[in-house]
């Protein structure tokens, strides 16, 4: 393919705030939230583009991304949030067109699966925190613009005669809309699909009535009572959030990883940059010691409270190494720590569960970082090695694999009177952190069996070795000390060896079984095709409608149908 | 890229018979049907590879085809099919990789889609006919050649030392498997998923006790027993199937459409080829007259039957179109006819939709050419115009369309004295002809709105003019005679101009809303994943591994991961 492949300068980083946010303006009023997009037109991540029209590349999107988090951690009080913009007739355009087509396909790729995690994160925030968004839209929501008012529960339309909603994707790029729109347009907003058909290939948009008797936005309203209307519906919304009164945030500092040459490490994850081999080794840490006594004493601890410090790192790393290290294809995921601490820190989230809105929040923060694992395109294998914590939600981190390993006894390498590995069940790898298609890790792992769910059931809380957890089904292969280098040593040349393409749709497959959600087929589905459209000449071609737009001439169509 | 398109000669035909096979041996055993796969190396239908190690092309996949139909309509005395080889110690090595090698893009996804669609006939056969399919694996059964014995129900392996399941297709061809063999190993087979990734990336495949307890087969049988138990277990089959006895099957004739230079004249289907337009004009013919009275007329009837000749005709036309004219890109589908005896001929099979195969026959294979149009990568446009006849089952060619427009009146150019169109609803509108993702159309039609369902049952039975039609959402778009050939000409201008593959994208998306089965997953994710991987250099590219496979050297990947 001759498409271009211009990146960012240096790696790119997804740390920010409030402070340093060229993009965004989050304006707090009470229960209610503002976030307005005002897009730097001069602000691009990377050289090459202007951000007209407020469209927005990944650089928008990692401000939006910290913005919603800031919201559920610093901000509990916030129970209704209006999405807006600071321009005026125009909320906004979408993805940057000049950017999608300058940009390489993995990059493309990497792009449309982060903004998916962050509009799937609004939608989690709505549905899980009782922080509620609504789309307020001063302006024409085009594309990717559109796409995130989808994510909103609610979508609310000035009425000033020239403000539309529209996916002109089809039409005017010869590409789909990358962030659900086809599918929250059928599913979520149940547009008649002979409607969504017309919608979706008419670039003018809807408007109006017509945009509210089709179901594609909630309310239009008219100008002279906009700013009215609009704080009154996010009042309502407030109104019905089942956040608490009198919660205080807590504050998330920057996370400061050190970069070496071939390692990145942060307070409780580190990762070892193996470039000969093609992976990263990622070791995951359990606590220091117990945890807190009382909630009172996590609130407390803030960001330091080691769940959280390690789910925020957790998702840092994997963030980064997605975008910034596409050659490393494989991933080895270890934990080392003590599990009974670990343990420890689970029952008392769990035990707050319900009535603590961080102890929510940290259980559904740890459930969107294991997501993002799933839909990793990379292969991860879990080693179960003497001194790791692969205990309740920490086992998920060896579940979310495609295969684990563990040892069966201990190396002569290991520490003098380390025991052999241990894994442990606890109440919380039975649902308390669903994949994308609505079922836990176990539930997805032998699907449809409910003898082996019943069996693992009755092991939770037991402490098991290697050949027990092999028995169970728990693990892939248990081996003994003297086969366990060379094993892994070859399942990881073998598995560096295969084709990167057909492991990512390979992976893909096997991940989600069984049932789907919105959620997973729009990674599933919607990806898939969007990843095909991307590469095919007829976008991405010298003539192609996505390397064509803005250049006056039409794109030229291999007119074959495949 | 550069992948070579070399193609057959002229145009594919879909139409053989058990007399003219080269491929394949259907032996008849009173209620055990024998099918044998003994592949003529050099009977491949395009030239430039051999069918080696009964490997398959599409020719091989058109005979199988017509023995699955010719089983259902010809020998209703038939109760289990035992699927196994012609050859020694080799079921099936899959579909022939030099064949995918030398193919074009356009070719291998309509190659994999009907070799799909096959295989859900056989699964299809199994559920709904009393006609249960073994996989009697009388030697390796190895990629799409395990992925025929997924189809079956029942999964019996030799025990001699030798033979295996595999799905190579990863590890040597870094494609996936085609033809649902990652969804099926873990949806239907309950393999556990992280046995499934090793699987899929072992070339070697599984044997003997192994496989059995991966699940991957339901039993290894010695040599020396083979024969005697695949027997035993297909008596086993035959015993528990719901086919009545005494049953005598109909003859299913050869097809003879007339191919005119823009046309293609069936009996009761007619198409018209519009180049410059990119077009296909479709015209369903409704009955003659009025059906016979009694289903004993219509077994008297045979293959003349209407219903039957008309689905046979329309099957028929769909593969010839999809796989001959790939650059016609909308299909406009029509009915001429009448309504009440259309809907005569529906009631008569109704009625005995439980107590005659045939009608049950009929049925199912309307519904299963109806699931061949919702997979069909072409936008489908249905014209509702005076003298059509969409009622009941032929409202569904209206439904499974992308968009439906409707006359409203009657244009100079219609014949004197005829009445606006109607539409008209019945009972087999809600159900009797499920989509892939288990939903009838109109249930997909508007995802999770009863109220809308429950709005149209309410005029089951009614004649609805353009304006009712309209208003209960059973239309896109009602147009008076004034705009009708205006609107409709610059719709389907405006269709044409858009991408083709964006296009198949977003029909892909629109036509499956809701939940998913394994069959739509197969054709949604499965399939979209792997026509990106097609298209990848690491697969097609020249030193990619499809194209490089059996020169003795190994594919060079570009290591980035997408």
């Amino acid at each position: 393919m001759s498409v271009p492949t211009s990146g960012p300068a240096g790696p790119v980083s997804f740390q920010t705030d409030p402070q340093r946010y060229r993009h965004w303006k989050l304006d707090l009023d009470g229960e209610i939230a503002y976030l307005r997009l005002d897009v730097d037109e001069a602000g691009g991540l990377v050289p090459g583009y202007e951000l007209k029209m407020n469209s927005y590349d990944l650089g928008v999107d990692i401000e939006l991304y910290d913005a919603t988090q800031r919201l559920r951690f610093e901000h509990p009080e916030v129970r209704a949030v209006v999405l807006t913009s600071g321009k005026d007739r125009n909320f906004c355009a979408g993805a940057n067109i000049r950017m999608l087509a300058q940009s390489s396909h993995p990059w493309k790729v990497n792009f449309c699966k982060f903004t998916n995690e962050t509009r799937n994160a609004i939608e989690d925030a709505t549905a899980n925190s009782g922080q509620t968004y609504l789309a307020a839209l001063n302006g024409t929501a085009a594309g990717g613009g559109y796409e995130l008012a989808l994510a909103c529960e609610r979508i609310l339309l000035i009425d000033d005669n020239s403000s539309v909603v529209s996916l002109p994707e089809v039409p005017l790029l010869g590409v789909l809309p990358g962030t659900g729109g086809l599918t929250r347009v059928t599913d979520k907003r149940r547009v008649r699909k002979d409607r969504a058909d017309v919608f979706a290939t008419r670039a003018e948009g809807v408007r109006g009535r017509q945009a509210v008797e089709w179901r594609l936005v909630d309310e239009v309203i008219p100008k002279r009572s906009w700013d009215e209307k609009v704080a009154e519906r996010a009042a309502e919304a407030a109104a019905r959030s089942s956040r608490p009164t009198g919660a205080r945030g807590i504050t998330l500092p920057p996370l400061a990883p050190e970069h070496g040459e071939d390692e990145i490490r942060y307070r409780h994850v580190h990762a070892r940059l193996d470039r000969a081999r093609g992976l990263v080794e990622i070791t995951v840490h359990g606590p220091d010691g117990p945890p807190p006594k009382t909630v009172a004493g996590m609130h407390e601890q803030g960001a330091e409270f080691w769940a959280l410090a390690m789910t925020r790192e957790l998702d840092d790393l994997i963030l980064w190494l997605r975008t910034n290290e596409l050659e490393l294809g494989t991933w080895v995921i270890r934990t080392r720590g003590n599990a009974a601490d670990a343990l420890a820190f689970e029952r008392l989230l769990a035990e707050h569960g319900r009535d603590d809105w961080l102890a929510v929040e940290v259980r559904h923060y740890f459930k969107r970082v294991l997501k993002r694992l799933d839909v990793t395109s990379r292969s991860l294998v879990a080693l179960i090695e003497p001194g790791s914590c692969f205990a309740g939600a920490l086992l998920e981190l060896a579940l979310a694999c495609d295969r684990q390993y563990m040892l069966d006894g201990v190396l002569d390498s290991d520490e003098e009177g380390q025991e052999p590995a241990q894994v442990v069940l606890s109440e919380s790898n039975f649902g308390a952190f669903p994949m994308s298609n609505g079922l836990s890790r176990l539930g997805s792992r032998c699907y449809g069996d409910d003898d082996y769910l019943a069996k693992l059931r009755q092991e939770t809380g037991h402490w098991l070795a290697a050949a027990e957890a092999a028995e169970l089904g728990l693990v892939t292969e248990a081996y003994d000390d003297i086969d366990w280098d060379d094993e892994i040593r070859i399942m990881l040349e073998e598995r560096a060896s295969l084709s990167p393409d057909a492991l990512t749709g390979m992976e893909a497959n096997h991940r989600f079984v069984g049932p789907e959600t919105m959620e997973s087929r729009i990674f599933s589905r919607l990806t898939a095709w969007q990843n095909w459209i991307f590469i095919r000449p007829n976008a991405s071609g010298p003539e192609g409608a996505l390397r064509r737009y803005g250049t006056g001439r039409r794109a030229d169509f291999d007119r074959k149908r495949v």
